[in-house]
């Protein structure tokens, strides 16, 4: 387990071969079998295997290529859209409409999603995660068909990988861990081992910065964008009836 | 792998014996090789080992008997605070103080932190997810001294098992997954066979329900409830200073 966890990495480029249904159907429901709030299940997964889809995707997810070179993408999503029709049809009253419960829902979609990858990567397949699905949670809903109270959460492409996957680096995990109480960590600690990598220093340079962290400010994920992403975000939540 | 999955329950009593340091901060950091959203790792864990604050956080987390009794609780947080630290000390202007950088930062945090499971249980360890810490994550926050832009996402217990965990039930696969379009599945193909199960029929019973639905909306997961959580959740994002 622990050679698996640590030697992998995002994979971008996948093999001209198709990932069977039952091997899917299985891995997905393996991962099931991880924890969830109540035993409720509330969330769902929309497979994509279809060309002309993975074409109406794409620039949703700002055009990256895993979306159309991977046999299969798959878009995790909260969902108390069954949960709810269940209780309406067993004469109770449903009351799931609120931030919680899209947020819990989030959460244990995630920990099924993530499973999945765990499971899919020791299977031989390479997986990646797209951010992107935050940014335009309506639009990939529409095209989707996704119901009132069910929201696109995160969007992984899968498939047997044509590359190696690179080990990315990570900050010190004693930065990240705390003890007991929440502790002040030392930037420097944290961060100079990744500012002095090559490729960082690369990174700067070509993007005419000063610093990394400025690439991530002024380029990667700026305020402006946060902000613009957020308001779009938080209008999805509430258009599928998740907030008043 | 598949049967390392398949045959996982949540562990909620554990032996009188505890996790080392070593070990913990190795799954951890195994667990880190993980995806996240542009390798910013906006995710940090608090560790508590200690009697005292055990018994103040019980209460948050309704008095669960895992919390006492388990070696270790691990408080996994969405934390933008380093980062915008960071980000502050690097001559970068930092705008993490939204709606998405929290929703992305906890997506994050929730895929560290069931990656963690999956490395603790491969490690003969057994967790438990609380899904306590979306309904006090303020008073949470105060004992674990969370600062600004620190939200608690999951708490989860883990330790030596001093039992054989029950593998629960879950809903049929196929009620959760659709083939490019959201499709709308039938209900009773989804929970009947949930609702035959002898323990379920029982829990109805002692509930003095007509309905499983009945149990979930009107004692487990009540409007009420719900609402009133969700309030104080927000109240939490904002305080945190990730929404205005």
């Amino acid at each position: 387990m622990k050679n698996l966890l640590t030697n992998r990495g995002s994979v971008r480029d996948y093999l001209k071969k198709d990932i069977s249904n039952e091997l899917l159907n299985d891995l997905l429901q393996q991962a099931a079998q991880s924890s969830n709030t109540g035993n409720m299940q509330t969330y769902s997964v929309v497979v994509t295997r279809d060309e002309d889809m993975k074409k109406r995707l794409a620039p949703l997810h700002f055009n990256q290529r895993m979306i159309t070179t991977a046999p299969v993408v798959l878009t995790f999503c909260a969902d108390f859209n069954l949960f709810t029709r269940w209780c309406k049809e067993s004469n109770a009253e449903p009351g799931y409409d609120n931030f919680l419960s899209f947020y819990s829902a989030s959460i244990d979609a995630v920990i099924w999603a993530q499973t999945f990858c765990v499971a899919a990567e020791a299977a031989g397949l390479g997986i990646c995660y797209l951010g992107t699905t935050n940014y335009n949670p309506a639009e990939i809903s529409e095209i989707l068909e996704l119901p009132e109270l069910v929201v696109p959460v995160v969007t992984i492409t899968v498939g047997y990988p044509a590359e190696k996957p690179k080990v990315s680096d990570r900050l010190p995990i004693s930065s990240l861990i705390h003890n007991e109480k929440y502790e002040v960590k030392d930037i420097k600690e944290a961060f100079s081992a990744k500012e002095s990598l090559p490729e960082m220093k690369l990174y700067v340079e070509e993007n005419k910065k000063e610093t990394l962290a400025q690439v991530f400010t002024d380029i990667r994920y700026t305020k402006k964008n946060n902000e613009f992403f957020s308001e779009k975000l938080l209008k999805e939540i509430k258009d599928k009836g998740f907030v008043k």
